[in-house]
């Protein structure tokens, strides 16, 4: 089977258990739960049971080894994540306002995910991967970029593949080099998974249907559009397929669209026909929300199928 | 009145509720509470009615706004705090472990209290200043050993005081340069506040008197030695006294000794004889530990006042 490598951040998330607006006064909170959405990507790809490896970096603190010991537990080779005696791991307090928008406190780019490098054992993790998939929220500082797409660049000249999901924040396009970099990702990708708005970031087509002719004739070999509970869409030279989101009671919806993202390019890897991908992938990411906690809820390969069976056992609503 | 500067780390304190062996699953916090020994100090001092400033950086964050906001309502003169919009302010998360020691997970040097300097307005802090008090903890780097090292010069040359908490963690010893500025310090000070076995930290002697003696020779007017609930002894050149602890029901110690210490050295900047100030010190310590959180028991002059009122009409136990 091919291989999955992601580059990016790992972080803990703390969150507040009631609502509010931020963190001016002492609040309960529940963490550290392992976090980052490359993390969260790259932990559903395993637990579906593909090959997969991160290169990031960590703190030697209880923050790092959080995430350490659930990549590990969960099959992701930890080989190319460095342990930085100087840093502390990243951090992101989330708390939910009263109208449903969050307030953040991150500490990611001074963080140990601010110095990843590629270092004699992440280059070996790169050397025998197949695939590489990049997250937007990844590309926050110019050192980052820069291994990005070396590491991007490797991967295609040996003819392995590249997934991009944009994953951004609007105030990340502010940061030096980030829109430069997606826009390069976004030409170089072969899968290209937006979220909501983000189908037109870098296009001049502003309605759907234009947007993604225009991804497509630049080179694109596949659009998937995230539209969060509603589904998703997939678009490719040929075809056009559509995936109703399935219903859910839904906890906790951060890492969900990574874990639908990081199962559908499994799939994908694995030759499986666009639909049987977006069933699984959809499957994943309404799994992914029934759990408290943004990595908790990343289902393996057994679950998935366990929720798909029962689904359409269900007789039609 | 005398003004006191101190220049160093401002933190929020995220705390575990249960005990446990550090923070390797998600576990129920409280937080964030404004922190940072240098802070606690300074809030203190200016709780007990002397004029006080610092010296410090923060993000430009809900964690720094929270420090913020509680140094300005307890009439700290925060005008040489920078706000530095590229930094996360610094935090500490800690946790009772079964046995009473603490489990730490630190973000101190990386983030924004890793960048105090002296910029223009904390020049003008300084020039306001009679008196700096130094906490051990803030020389966790070069640069701002030089700070605290030309302030202390720049106090000293126009005829003000220093006093000195070591306040170390063992493991700060081996951060560079900091035993030397220690050292430098404790030879400059006019006030020494070692808790425990600090007293014998940069001496000769190992036993109490002969080190009291030897610091004494050294320059230092007064060390007051700190002994937790069991209270301090207070020595110098003529005269030496103790002070029992008062008893009071412990909820969180962090933080008592920073009281003791700000109150013991506005009550020595008014010029009050050492046992007033020894016994405004010691209320302060007792009411510091009995509300949680490591600023929340700073008390005010009327509530120390009260305290002792209370204790001089009690019936000796």
């Amino acid at each position: 089977m091919k291989s999955i490598l992601t580059i990016g951040e790992i972080l803990v998330e703390i969150m507040a258990t009631d609502r509010g607006d931020g963190f001016l006064e002492p609040v309960t909170l529940i963490g550290p739960f392992p976090s980052g959405a490359p993390a969260i990507f790259i932990d559903q790809a395993a637990r579906f049971g593909q090959p997969a490896a991160m290169v990031g970096c960590v703190g030697d603190d209880d923050f790092g080894r959080v995430n350490l010991n659930r990549l590990r537990r969960d099959g992701v080779d930890v080989s190319g994540i460095r342990i930085d005696p100087e840093a502390v791991t990243g951090s992101a307090f989330v708390r939910y306002r009263p109208d449903g928008s969050r307030a953040f406190v991150y500490n990611i780019k001074q963080s140990a995910s601010g110095r990843i490098a590629l270092d004699a054992a992440s280059r070996a993790v790169l050397a025998r991967s197949d695939h590489l998939h990049v997250m937007g929220t990844a590309l926050f500082s110019p050192q980052i970029v820069a291994i990005v797409l070396e590491a991007a660049e490797a991967i295609k000249a040996r003819g392995g593949t590249i997934s991009f999901d944009p994953n951004l924040r609007p105030e990340m396009l502010r940061l030096p080099g980030l829109r430069e970099a997606c826009e390069v990702l976004f030409r170089r990708c072969d899968l290209y998974l937006p979220s909501g708005e983000e189908l037109t970031l870098f296009t001049r087509a502003q309605d759907e249907r234009e947007a993604v002719a225009e991804i497509l004739a630049g080179g694109v070999r596949a659009v998937i559009h995230k539209k969060g509970a509603e589904g998703a869409a997939y678009f490719d030279a040929g075809s056009s397929l559509t995936q109703p989101g399935f219903a859910v009671a839904e906890v906790d919806p951060t890492g969900a669209g990574d874990c639908f993202g990081a199962t559908f390019v499994s799939c994908w890897l694995r030759g499986l026909p666009p639909a049987e991908g977006l069933a699984f992938a959809a499957a994943a990411g309404a799994l992914a929300v029934t759990r408290q906690g943004p990595m908790e809820g990343a289902a393996t390969r057994a679950e998935i199928d366990a929720f798909l069976a029962a689904r359409s056992r269900s007789p039609a609503p």
